[in-house]
């Protein structure tokens, strides 16, 4: 069984409200020393029967078709095994 | 200026349905060998003037405070200096 770990960003220049929401926040909560926010997703995927070569394709389609937008997201994954 | 990346994920047994319809979705476009998706989120915050200690604290604080919801989500978080 491999587990990977897939990191989905706004790509840089892209307008991030939710970060800036986020930044707005916690200067409200008295934390003035953050400087920039910025959100991400982050998803595990558990993949069975495929070794860590098939399973990389596999993951860089699922990224591109379905998991990020790669108009305004970049995306990168690890690949472990586990138990 | 030190950077923090956070992760928050959802504490094991609780319901992931956005996990869930993302395993579906990817079933359907040809992937049967996903057994598990479980979504997150992932934070980058930029602090200016703290060290990584006072860092640290301020932290684990936001987490508790704003960024995750402890009842049903647990988080970690790592801290490096930038330039």
């Amino acid at each position: 069984m491999l587990e990977a770990t897939i990191y989905i960003t706004l790509k840089s220049g892209v307008l991030d409200p939710q970060g800036e929401t986020v930044k707005h926040a916690l200067h409200s909560l008295g934390y003035p020393q953050v400087e920039e926010v910025s959100m991400g997703k982050y998803l595990r995927i558990k993949l069975d029967g495929l070794n860590p070569q098939q399973a990389a394709t596999h993951l860089e389609q699922m990224c591109r078709r379905l998991l990020a937008n790669t108009v305004i997201e970049d995306y990168r994954f690890e690949i472990k095994e586990i138990a």
